[in-house]
C-alpha cells in the first residue's frame, strides 16, 4: 500500500444549492411573500450571529444559469449543526418557493503534502484559521467537486508518496500565483459525498477562476489525475438585501 | 475460471432512503400531522418489537444534504418481510409526506477470504452474530455501494484466489486499525441490486469515516479494483423522538 | 467477420415494471378503489385464460425496494399482442394508481452455441417448450439486462466462434449446477431494447440468485465480457390475491 | 487528417416520440376527447396531403414498452417545416394528453463509401428517390441512434479512407442479404443531435430486426467501431384509425 | 507542466434554453396570455436597446425537437448582468409558460494558438470586435459544448505547445473553408460550467453545420481529443414576431 497522505480536518461544510419556484412566488399572496421574507431574514440573522460568535460561517450567492438560483454555504463544527440548518430552511415559509438543486457535504481540509514531517501543524495558528475560516465576501464564487483518477495507467492512488508530493507542490505553486486574486477553500468529502474533494473559489474578477482552473489543467496532477464534476459560478448576494438582489 | 470466494449470508437488508415533502407537511392540517405522527410511531414500535424478539433489527438516521432526509435500515430473515415493511410504510399516513430517494436491497454477508479452509464458520457463534447483527445506535452512519472493477488490466474477477485473498487480508488489516472507532457491516447484493456490495459504517466521530475510507483508497484492492456509488452520511434519529429531531 | 452465433426465437416478452402511487390510492374514494380492483382482476383473468389456452404466459411479482413495486411479465406470440396488453393496463381504472418504472422488450431466445451443428433444434419438443415456456410460479424472481462487452482487448464480437463456444459451454456448466434450484429464461433484445439480453431467474430461495450470479462473475465470459444493467428482485404475487399481498 | 467521406443529404427528419397521459385521457370529458381526436385527425390529414404532394412523408407507429407510446416520423425539405409540424402538434388539443419522450433531428443521408469516384450520384434517380423517400407502411419499425467510436485503438476517424471503405462495404453486404425483409433509412445527425446517425428499419417480421442487427454486430465496423443509443421498436398505427389502435 | 495556451476574454455569454408548457398556455385565459406577450415584448425591447447601445447582444432561436423550444443567447459585460437578465425573464408573466431545459455559462474567447508571439492582440480592432460581437441574425443556429479529452494516450493537456498549436492550426484551416457559410463563436467555460468550451455556429443553410462538424471530426484534434456534449439546432425567431413564429 502507498503511504497515505495525512490530512487535517476543520469545520464541516454544507454547500446547499436551491432553485426558486418563480411561478409559485408570482402566484403567492402578499402576506405569504411577507412571511417568507420574514423567515428567511430571521434565518439569515441567526447565521450571522453564529459567524460573529465564531461558531461557524455562512455565505450566500446567486448562481448563474439553470443549475440553481442560490447557493448557501454553511461551515459548522458538527454534522448535526449542518442538519439543523438544512432542516430549519426546509421548514421555513420560504422553502415553499424553493426546489432542491444540488448539495455537497464535506469538511474543510488541509493535506500535509506541503508541510514538513515532524512539525505539528495544529501548533500553527495560521493553519487553525484555515481549518475554521470566515468565508470571504468576494463578489464571485466558483464551486466544483473532483476526484483523483484511478484509471489504467493514470491511477493516483497507486503512485508513491514522493511522486504525489512533487505533483501537489507544483500544483500549489500555480495556486500561489493567484494569491490576492483568488481565495481557495478545499473541503474533503471521502466518506461523506460522491466526490473526494470540493473546491470553492472566491474572486472579485470571475475571469480569474477561468485563468486559474485552465492553467492548472495543464499541470500533470490535473491533466492525468483530475476528474471534475459540475461547475457552479455565482454572484455575491448581499446579506442585508438578498431579496432585492433576487428581485423576490 | 478463477476459484470462487465462498460467502455466508445472514439477514436480508433494506436501506430505505426517503425525502420529506416539507411543503406538504407545512400545508397539512393539524389532525393530518397527528395521524402521520401516530402511524409512524406505531410502525416504529413494531420495528423495535421485532428487534427485541430477535427477528431482525432496524436503525433510523437523518441524512445530511439533499440526497435524502431519512434512512431506515431494516434487517430481516426474508425478502418477503422487507417487502411487507416497505409497503406498510408506503401505506401509512406518514407516507404522504415522503418521497422516494434511494433504496438498496442486499443481504448481510461474510466472505471466507479471511477464514481458514476446513473450518465450518457456522460453528462459530461470533460469526452467526455478525450475520444477524443488532444494528449499533452510533451517532453517525455512512453508506455506500461498491463493485469490484472489471476493466482492462484491472479485473478483479480474473485474478487468482491467492492474489485476491492477500489483497483482502491487507484491506482487513486497515479496517482492524479502526476497531472501536468504526463498526462496519458488509451486505452482498449480487443478483439483488445494481452494485455488488453495500458498506454501512457506524461511528461516534464522523471524521473516522473519512480517515478509514481515505486510507483504504490507497490500498491496491480499492485503488485498482474498487468502484464506488453514491455516499450517504447521517445522524442518528433517536427512536423515541424522531419527529422532534426532524422538527416535524 | 466472425461467424455469427445462430439463435432460435420463441415468444415475445414484455417485462413491465410499475410503481404504485400510494398517496393517490390512500386518497381515492372507496368506489374508485373498488373499480380499480375489479378492472385489474378482469385483466388478470384474461391473462390466465391466455395461459390456459397456450397463447402465452404471464407472471406477477412484487419488487423489493424503490426501483418498482410490481413486475408484470408477459410472453406472447407477437409484439402487437404485447402492445395490446400494455395499453389495456394503461387504460384501466387501476392505471391511475400506477407510475411507469421500467420496461423491457425482448424475445425468448436459445442460442446454438450448445447445440450440435446439423441437428434441427425445432425437431426437438424440449426446445420448442423452452421457446414458448409457461412461466414458473416460483416464490422469487430476479431480472437483469446485459451486454457482451466490446472494449479494447475485451471485445466479445471480435472473438472467433470456437472461443466463444468454449466460454459459453463453461458458462452453461455453472448454470447446470443450479438445476432444480434456479430456473433461467434468456430473452434476446438486440434491435428491440437497450441491452442485448434479458436474464430472468426464478427460485424458491433467493440466496440462490446471489450464489449463481456471483459464481458466474468469476467465469471469463462474465468477468471479461459481461456488462450488466439494473438488477430487480421480487416476491411472487399470488394471482388470486395480488391486492391483499400489496395491501391495496 | 484522414480523407473525409462525402455525403449526400435529402429531406430533414424529425423522429418525435411521445407518451400518452392515460390518466388525463381517462378523466377528460367526452367533448375534450372529441376535440383532441378531431384535431389529431386534421393534423394527420395535412401530413398525408404533404406526402401526396411530394413535399415530404410521415409515418405513425405505436412503441412497445414504457420508453414511449407513439412515434411520429416526419420527413420534410427544411428544418423550419419540421419545427412547424412539431409546434402544430404541441398546440393541438391532443397535446394535452401527450408527454415528451424523446426526439431526434437528422437528415436523410447517403454516404459515398459505396459509390464510384467520379460519378455524380445526383444524376441517379434511384439515389434521389432514396434521399427523399416515401416512408414504407411496414408493420414494424425499429429506431436507434449510433456513433462511430473514438476510443484508444478503436478510433474510426483516425482510420484511412480505404480501410473505412472496405469495412463499410462488408457492412453493406450484410444489409443486402436482408433485402426484401428489412428496409433501412439512414439519417445523419452530426451538428443536429447527440449522435452521429439515426438508423430507422422497417419490416413485416420484427425478428428480422434482431437477426440483422445481431449479425452486423459481429462485423468489425460494429464490433469495434459502433456505439449505440436507445432502441425503440413499434407497430404500425393505421393512419385512418390511430385512435382505435391506441384504444383512445 | 505543458506551456499554457493564453486566451483573451470578451463578453460573458448565457445560452438559456427553455421549453414551453403548451398545456398551460392552452388553458390560460386571454388576459394572462396578453400579459405574458406584453412582458416578453418589453424584455425583448430592453435586449435590443442594449444591443444598440453596444452594451451586449442577444439572439432568439426556436429549437427543433424536444430538447428545448427556444434558446435565448445573451452576451454582456458581466456575470451580474447575465444574472439580472435571467431573473427578469423568470419573474415575468411569460415565465409561467416556460420550463427550464438547459443553460450554459461561458465567456467569448480567443485563444492565441493562432496569434504570433509578441503581438498584443488587443491592439487589433478586429480581435476586439470578435471578443464583443454583435450576434448574427442568420436563419439557423447550432450549439454544442465540448472538452479536450484526457484519456490514456489521448490526453490533450499532456501534449506540448507545438503539437497543440499545429493541430489547432489544421483545425482552423477547415473552419476557414466555411468562411461565408458558417460563422462561429467560441466561448470558454472552464471554471464556469460543465464543459470547457461552447461552440455556437450560425448559417443560412443548416447542412453546412453538418458538413463542417463532420469534416472536423476526421481532424486529429477532434478525432482523438474532442469530447462533445448535446447538440442543439434551431431556427431564427424574428425579433418582432417571436410569438407568431412560436404560434403562441
Amino acid at each position: 500500500m502507498s503511504e497515505v497522505a495525512q490530512t487535517l480536518e476543520g469545520w464541516f461544510a454544507l454547500h446547499d444549492f436551491r432553485s426558486v419556484d418563480w411561478t409559485a412566488w408570482r402566484l403567492a399572496a402578499p402576506d405569504e411573500r411577507a412571511e417568507a421574507r420574514q423567515e428567511l431574514t430571521a434565518l439569515h440573522a441567526e447565521w450571522m450571529e453564529s459567524e460573529q460568535a465564531g461558531a461557524g460561517s455562512t455565505a450566500l450567492y446567486s448562481i448563474v444559469g439553470q443549475k440553481a438560483d442560490i447557493m448557501i454555504l454553511h461551515l459548522r463544527e458538527t454534522l448535526e449543526e449542518l442538519n439543523v440548518l438544512e432542516t430549519a430552511l426546509n421548514r421555513s415559509a420560504f422553502a415553499r418557493f424553493l426546489r432542491p438543486a444540488y448539495s455537497y457535504v464535506s469538511v474543510v481540509e488541509l493535506s500535509n503534502y506541503m508541510t514538513q514531517p515532524g512539525a505539528d501543524p495544529m501548533d500553527n495558528p495560521e493553519i487553525v484559521k484555515r481549518l475554521k475560516p470566515i468565508l470571504p465576501k468576494a463578489r464571485h464564487v466558483c464551486f466544483y467537486p473532483m476526484n483523483k483518477r484511478r484509471e489504467g495507467n493514470d491511477n493516483w492512488y497507486m503512485l508513491g508518496m514522493d511522486e504525489r508530493r512533487a505533483m501537489m507542490r507544483s500544483h500549489g505553486m500555480i495556486g500561489r500565483q493567484y494569491a490576492g486574486k483568488v481565495k481557495q477553500i478545499i473541503t474533503g468529502s471521502v466518506g461523506f459525498d460522491n466526490w473526494e474533494w470540493g473546491v470553492t473559489l472566491f474572486a472579485e474578477d470571475p475571469i480569474q477562476f477561468k485563468k486559474l482552473v485552465y492553467e492548472m489543467r495543464f499541470d500533470e496532477v490535473s491533466a492525468r489525475y483530475g476528474d471534475f464534476g459540475d461547475f457552479y459560478v455565482g454572484n455575491l448576494l448581499p446579506a442585508e438585501d438578498a431579496f432585492r438582489a433576487l428581485e423576490l
